[in-house]
């Protein structure tokens, strides 16, 4: 995706042909820049939010001129999406304990640990916002969902119902938004502070019967 | 709040006596106009979001002058405050079915039309995302919270326990998660469409298993 674009966004930025050959090497983006301003985004979000955040402020605290953010995105939402579709990409490690409890145990200790980060308890919910009145970034963060989180309570719920745990004909859907809920609404919709002992056991205990009563 | 603030605001702004008597009623602020502004902010928030806001453009949505703004209230922050207080206070229907899936099922079928009402499902995430960093909005949107969805939740635990379908030493914290999380991770993360058939019912039965298992 980031090469695609960076090549629509250098076709579109020089519509002649450059009138002397380049210097060996210049059409190569260093790799080094691009992840300055990678990690610049990140902290530009955490700062100031998506809505105030702006390609200048980036560069800036990229220590980089904006042409060298542009040459990479055409724009901040692009910029972003591209940042997004990485994180799902890495996503989660996939839970394989041989029983539902210990699976979904898994799945809250990494989740809970991940969602108390600064930069995911401000970035996420921020990125949210904006899919409410951007199509692109909504599809973009379902994707995400999908290939990340979604897809690893998927495979929770598939080795479930394989064992027997879980009936056949349990909807998928409802189970999906049953594991993935709570912990969500408490870390970023409450904010609530660290889980208290015991809270993840309980959830797991919880949402196993859940999961069993579909 | 409203009026204490108002009275601050007009205090700050008006720093030297009046040199001339106003005319009788100047001072009284008029219920319609203040109705228009409160119109205005949530058609303005659902358009272009919190950090994009303005004064101007609220004023400009309500047809009135800037001044008629900051009469009532002293900053954007201050208004969007004002109205989650006064949301929260209206509060949900707290369902007193008799039984713990009625409650649940009721509980369900309100928040679900209410969260995918378009200024909801707009409104509250742009909201979440001004709270990871505004702590005041943070407090206004916890204490909506506490007073609206989690109190009504909570009334419906409360009930459960009293005929002894939910054991007494249930963590109440973890159950209101289980009951709000998952419509809410649904209707406002995944943005998913309208539940299917059949899905209410499979989330009244689901959750009020995880209770019984806390």
């Amino acid at each position: 995706m980031l090469v695609r674009m960076t090549t629509n966004a250098e076709a579109a930025g020089n519509p002649q042909p450059p009138r002397r050959r380049a210097p060996a090497g210049a059409a190569v983006l260093r790799e080094d820049v691009t992840e300055a301003i990678r990690a610049a985004v990140f902290e530009e979000l955490a700062a100031v939010g998506y809505a105030r955040m702006s390609i200048e402020g980036i560069a800036r605290r990229a220590g980089v001129g904006k042409t060298a953010v542009y040459r990479r995105w055409r724009s901040k939402l692009h910029l972003v999406l591209d940042l997004v579709s990485a994180m799902a990409v890495q996503g989660l490690p996939a839970p394989d304990t041989g029983t539902l409890e210990g699976d979904l145990r898994l799945l809250y200790e990494v989740t809970s640990r991940a969602l108390r980060h600064p930069v995911a308890s401000q970035v996420v919910p921020d990125l949210q916002a904006e899919a409410a009145r951007s199509p692109e970034m909504a599809q973009a963060l379902q994707k995400a969902l999908r290939e990340g989180q979604a897809g690893v309570a998927n495979g929770i719920v598939e080795a479930a119902r394989a064992r027997g745990e879980i009936g056949a004909d349990a909807d998928g859907e409802l189970a999906l938004d049953v594991i993935a809920g709570p912990l969500y609404w408490r870390a970023v919709v409450v904010r609530g502070p660290k889980p208290p002992k015991g809270y993840l056991e309980g959830l797991t205990r919880a949402t196993a019967a859940a999961l069993r009563a579909l």
